[in-house]
């Protein structure tokens, strides 16, 4: 079978994920990666020995990166001639100047959460509506809170139905490594509703969803409590045991020494995780409670990593490499071995 | 009128915070402070020329508050048999040796929220219970998630009844100037259903309350998001309206430029409140959403100052200073300046 | 006596506490404060009732300031006719502008570390170099680490002579209430040498100073290690003795509980100081020890209200109050209580 | 060539690098590890697949493992026996009641810092004192500060000869994950001298050192900044030289985006490092400046993976494998591929 041929804009925090994503997918090539500046991702890159082909988004700037000792391989025209579908993590609104680019060629093309909604046909979650995808030229995909909620939303959804969630999403507020922004010793809130909770509803429009999000000082994770009321009572074990048979949905417990979001990152790093990363959300055992009819619980969203294996879906939706939602999760899945701790 | 005479043991960041509101009052007087070292607080105490005097609970250290010259006026037993009522703001456990002490002399007393239930007769807070604390000899606070809890949820209850609550706090970790415990970079997961919620049901028995606890690393205030299940459907104007009514809730909102706890925490200083603490709880007006029925709002609890008004409100009670919640609570507010902002 | 008449440009962290430190002089008195929008601080005012009356800096902006409920007795040309001398503590950069103002009405002013050298005649540190301020027209003060360095640094080059210093500061990264600007999980480096270090040899220039600075994720007090060549050598004991003569230089041990700047922080709340806040450096004694002939210790400044006091002293030195260097801090001292402590 | 084999004591932060490192060498075998629970990082062993073999330290406490389906492959007196070898990276304290063991069977060990100096006959530092290793049976390496410090001073000391050193450790708190020790919004104070400058001593006795040590809330990487009186003087450039010609150096530059501490860790995750981490320290290149003739300079220390190189160098010392500093030092950096980066 010939392989579809990826690229990548943007190697970034996520830009890398999704590359080494690519590149460990049996069935895709990965072409290469585009940037415009020697940035710390792309100086390791180079000291990696160059397992990417880099290509320049602005050759007006290739003399830095030519300064630093980094080979080009060409310009990001170059790469988009070269693939069949680019995934793009540039920075939010360059996005929708890149797509002029993809347009020219006719390449199709994956967005991020950070992109205008305008940019795409589709707003894509492999698990929620993988099928809305399939043969779609220009996909958005959610946020890292939105895309780690959906699944768990989903998940009940289409256990007992749901009607309506309350979320209060617990943000980390930058990624490690981040020096552009930061807080200190505070907690920071947003306007309700927070857009996590608006975007879920693009993707799963027969749910009311609302929510408020404070934002944190810590960088490992964010944790969102989901208070879901179900259309069928359903109990913490049924919840659980729901959760439990998700691929992406990694069922932890305190006493199994999961304290929080920095036992999640340690766990990732002494599994000898690639940067420590994991695709799964977590879901906490011991959180899940009963409030009425309605069912609360915890989980943990690795923003780093958690939106690689969508973003992956899209690439098998939008070329229509697998025909449902069951199938083409589970390539990704393979591929990226998730799932392959509940051994 | 004779003032009713007061005295508190353990002059930490509560039982100071206790000695100055009790100051405050103009139908008390604070006997005394009691505690057992030369802590920074006691130190403060001294620096400040002793504005209280200061007894020792245990006369064998009493050597080091000698070393450190730091004037001792008599033991804690000498302190208790000058007073009329005890605020206990030790220890966790400390409280009920203590209780060995206030019985033997016939005293009354109120504990924190940090001692056992079984300590007390009664489960007190002024807005949702004062008529039960009336003449009551051993009274138990909430702590301080709690109480800042129960204002709102009290609130809403009395305006169109609260048949259950599904809460998230996002607890800071320690307070201003803890060395003894605290959390770096991470979140950190309780067991639900948090202790908050459980304890809510002490003093609200007719509500159904559940919720997770997540500890982030900051000191300056818990925020806590709830989810309230009215009997009466209710407006999020309507609900501004209620909480804005209530003294003790402080209605804010992020372009005033209230973004955060850090935000009230600097604001009462700029007020040139002794310590930079408040009273009141904020209500961020911008918060405050619907799902479905259901009301969702944040909230903000100045955890080291927030419980100081119930404390005398059951001083209140216990003795029968006022015969009602109304006439109680506004006999503390005013010596407290509670709502003084609202001119 | 006639009471020197006062202004203060931009009521921000540092204005609000010059306002109050000037309010506290006997022999001046503060005509009034200026700032352009309804902030925090602003609105703390108001809801205090107006202690200080407002001037706008910004007549454009008015709008916003009616808007909020708070009046406003004129704008910054309006207050400048009416003082002796201004404070400036706008924004860096703001200071130049307004600085025509008070060359228009031929006033006298005292701008702070963040604005250009040229801005200024001389570079004023109280203790330092009192006598190079007496007549100033504009006189600039140092930053927060810097004014606290020079205290050290000048009371051990008066006892042995001081030749040069190697200092590490371990910056606090934001203020308490801060959310412009922050760091989350990470120490973050400058350049070397640190402009701290460049800007104690423009008050000392017979002293050679160089260092790094390292910014760490807390709001309360940076600590600098100095490494000081004296000219004369120096024991452990005389060095502690030299500091703790120092009015504006508080000893404090870990034995009494001072752990940190957190530590510190917290007595000055206990202390009952407005805000929370302390004017004097503190040393550590147990931190001090010698490195050869090399003297070596650490301080805590507290970034807040470290530099009012030796505004103040700029004021009295700019107006010829107090001719000289020991009756200029004296003065200073007396009115805001330093040294009190030292009973 | 018969491989060396060894036993690891300890499973965790230290114990899995220093099995992921002895692993990596080809005249080694990693014949098992021992632990006594099912921590996180043992829990993670299994879900790998148990590439290393896992013994029991504790047979009284195998239930807890058999219940988390961990297989146990015998106790620690198993392992012992069929090693020539142990590094022993237990809590502080337990590598004493352990030595016993070794003792028992005749087999050499080497301890880590936090064991008490009494544990060995020779402290021990490949760069610093390798020949002193040679056939010892018993050896302490250094803390990670120390171990990283001692690179940079031996560095200079063998290339100008060192005088004396004054530190200033800027101390990161906990590692990623941990959650029983912590601080929040606070800088904690040492007493002074600090242990690590005292530590220095045994290992470099010519050096006269001292230093003073604050810990901060972060967790990525200590920063010392060195004041270094060197024998003969050295330029800002020749001292940079002598750094980026060591293997274990890593010259970087605020430049290149390595702003701090948090730079190198996003950096070595970038890098494909497992855990993301870094066995070389990092020397700021844009820190270095002159305090009269004194050399400053500010190094970074990854604090989970610094002492792995040196431990691994002990064994090559005691085993006496290479006969000296050159070549053991350079056959644990074939190994580990350090200094690869200087392509």
């Amino acid at each position: 079978m010939k392989k579809v041929k990826v690229g990548v804009a943007g190697y970034g925090v996520i830009g890398q994920r999704l590359a080494d994503g690519v590149a460990l997918q049996g069935d895709m090539e990965l072409v290469g990666v585009a940037d415009v500046a020697p940035t710390l991702s792309v100086r390791a890159l180079e000291e990696r020995g160059m397992p990417y082909a880099l290509y320049t988004a602005d050759p007006s700037r290739q003399g830095a990166l030519d300064e630093a000792g980094i080979p080009v391989s060409g310009t990001l025209e170059d790469l988009v001639q070269q693939v069949d579908i680019m995934l793009d993590a540039t920075s939010a609104g360059v996005g929708l100047k890149n797509k002029e680019i993809y347009q020219k060629y006719g390449k199709k093309a994956v967005f991020q959460g950070g992109e205008k909604n305008a940019i795409a046909d589709v707003f894509f979650h492999g698990y929620a509506n993988y099928e809305k995808g399939l043969g779609a030229d220009y996909l958005k995909l959610t946020s890292c809170n939105t895309t780690g909620l959906i699944r768990a939303v989903d998940c009940l959804d289409r256990a007992v139905g749901a009607e309506k969630v309350a979320i209060t999403i617990i943000r980390r507020v930058a990624d490690p490594g981040d020096y552009h922004r930061g807080l200190t010793n505070a907690l920071q809130m947003d306007k309700a509703p927070s857009h996590q909770a608006v975007d879920l509803m693009t993707i799963m429009p027969h749910v009311d969803a609302t929510g408020i999000l404070v934002h944190t000082p810590v960088t490992h994770g964010h944790i969102i409590t989901v208070v879901l009321t179900p259309k069928k009572e359903i109990s913490v074990e049924e919840a659980i045991e729901h959760f439990s048979a998700h691929p992406r949905i990694r069922p932890v417990s305190i006493d199994e020494g999961f304290l929080g979001n920095a036992s999640l990152f340690r766990y990732a790093r002494d599994l000898g995780n690639p940067r420590g990363d994991m695709y799964e959300i977590a879901l906490w055992k011991d959180s899940v409670v009963k409030s009425g009819k309605d069912i609360m619980f915890a989980i943990n969203i690795p923003q780093e990593a958690v939106v690689i294996p969508e973003n992956i879906d899209a690439i098998r939706a939008a070329m229509r490499m697998q025909p449902d939602r069951e199938s083409g999760t589970s390539e990704t899945n393979k591929y990226l071995r998730i799932g392959a701790w509940t051994h």
